[in-house]
């Protein structure tokens, strides 16, 4: 373990950087928005990965958090968060293991969307003599995961009543179109059917008699629209901690918004309108953006990175742009999370200065 | 660490699975390549990170091994490898000193396309009193790094030789742009055009007094015309040893000839023609191939993997197919260099075997 650089200009490259004034910014924002619209916020920790965030979100206000996958919740306990949604289906005996023993540790929630995956949850809560709070999952429009229609929910609600070791106690939906929305409009007629949906099935079920008082979103975008989602209690974002290039796009504030930039370096400088950087898709992915291109330049906004392979980013640059072997540059990528997932750790920056380095601790926990 | 499971079926997923018939096969193949094309090989370790694969390229017959970044180098430095060229403009005075630690262990070569990349490495190379060997770096029509021009090579070189410190000994073109080839006519002529532009700076180069007897070529798809480039020394293919669904798409094999797959288990089944695997961008990446999609199932190419979430593949499958929530199916990537780079590590299998677990080592040493 190597001695944690003082300022920026020590930092070699590439190296994921987090500006700590614009992460606490972001994760207050998002906060305020909770508050105001009346919900819990439950931030989606695949984002980050990394358990310093995930207690920044929980000491701003944020009610537990959301993963996608067990290693991410077990980094997450480990480093003392006690309140987890699983928003995924578990499937399989060691993974089912595994949920149950989060379950004994901490406060835990997990996603359902058929028979199968809630037989297996239930199999291995008995096995561990738990039992375990589901909420069902609905395809709210994104074409994923997810039950089809009201009735299949209440079909499968009902039938999930005897079983032992399972309780219901949501629903939630997952509105990733949102992503693609081609503006603020088309984002607002998403969250505004989203929340309908979801708080549909969640009355037909409380009608029967089921508990279904958790109601649950997710995706940034839709996620500031909160207070138009009648009935919803819970919102799961998780891009927002850093916000990219992706939601400038959609209108998610500014560059000046993002939080998380790539530090690199020129190596090349092979024709006059020709840049390369030390950084390709190994480290901003290939992860589509509305925008063109892989990434934004801070402060230069005009130099277009057209092509990445996998050690080298390929950048046009105008007239005049003055740019050398050893510039360093810092790139806004295209989708945050993404883009931190490559890297083993981000520098927390103020300024010049070099805060911290944190190591993104759920990495490589596909499992 | 846990224990190696012994065969596939106790491989939790998603897992990365290295087929170790496929992959003896296909490292076989390139060095009978070489062999009857009278030239070095010297495969590009970026694909594979895995040190236990080098060595095998080695064992094959293979002269050293080439890397894009320094980590790269002392992973493979560490396990062995002692003949090493990095094919990357290296620029900053940290990675100018570890290019000299390494240079002072093994046989180091050094890629550069500018004057300000030669004089780093002079300085370096008069600190450590050393010597190192450089080969120039030509743009042979990719559009990435490389000098644009012979005359700008023989400028360059021109000017080398009164540089402390260094060594010119060849130099090397790489013809990325063959990935994205309609067929293999295209490629023969991708390759030709690039040994013959290799071979005219050499020979220039030589003309003058310069040393250029080292001329290296790039690419897996060229590589197999490397018999067509007369007066090239050297290949450096990288995806040959896993192949993808890239290579497949250029003709380079079937799916048979793929080494490296994704194992993945459905974890939703939401319509009849709809099944959710769960590996998605971070594991499989969003890396393009000629072919639509994002991976091709093994035993199912009719499965369509239509669009990849962070962690969930969405697939489309015709009528009839049976699969469940449990099911499990291996997926060949897109891009194999991009896949591995996803996993902490890589399980070795034959047939149902699971012969070891190997470690992707230099995964995350991006600098």
């Amino acid at each position: 373990v190597t001695a944690v650089p003082r300022c920026v200009s020590q930092i070699d490259t590439p190296a994921a950087i987090v500006d700590a004034d614009v992460l606490e910014q972001n994760i207050g924002r998002m906060a305020h928005l909770a508050t105001k619209a009346g919900v819990d916020l439950r931030p989606h920790v695949k984002t980050h990965k990394i358990p310093e965030i995930a207690h920044l979100q929980l000491e701003a206000g944020a009610r537990g958090i959301t993963v996608a996958k067990l290693g991410e919740a077990e980094v997450m306990v480990e480093s003392g968060v006690d309140d987890i949604f699983v928003a995924y289906p578990i499937v399989g005996e060691t993974k089912l293991d595994r949920l149950c023993r989060l379950a004994d540790l901490v406060e835990v929630r997990v996603a359902a969307d058929s028979w199968a995956v809630l037989e297996g949850i239930s199999a291995a809560a008995v096995r561990h003599r738990l039992r375990i709070r589901v909420r069902l999952e609905l395809d709210t429009g994104m074409g994923r995961c997810g039950l089809q229609s009201t009735e299949q929910a209440v079909e499968l609600a009902l039938r999930m009543s005897d079983l032992p070791g399972v309780e219901l106690c949501g629903v939630m939906g997952f509105s990733g179109q949102s992503y693609a929305a081609a503006n603020s409009g088309e984002i607002v007629e998403i969250a505004r059917a989203e929340g309908a949906q979801v708080e549909e099935t969640a009355h037909r079920l409380r009608e029967l008699g089921l508990d279904a008082a958790e109601v649950s979103v997710g995706s940034t975008p839709t996620s500031q629209y909160a207070s138009l989602m009648a009935g919803v209690t819970e919102i799961r974002p998780g891009t927002y901690v850093f916000s990219d290039r992706t939601m400038v796009g959609l209108g998610w504030g500014d560059f000046d918004d993002c939080a998380l930039s790539v530090l690199t370096t020129v190596v090349s400088r092979p024709t006059p309108n020709r840049a390369v950087l030390d950084v390709g898709s190994k480290g901003l992915t290939n992860d589509p953006s509305p925008m063109q291109g892989f990434g934004t330049v801070q402060d230069n906004p005009d130099i277009k990175l057209s092509f990445l392979s996998e050690e080298h980013g390929v950048a046009w640059l105008p007239d005049g742009v003055r740019i050398q072997v050893g510039s360093r540059l810092r790139v806004i990528p295209n989708h945050a999370c993404g883009t931190v997932n490559m890297f083993d750790h981000v520098y927390v920056v103020r300024g010049d200065n070099v805060l911290d380095r944190w190591d993104v601790a759920a990495r490589g926990r596909m499992q």
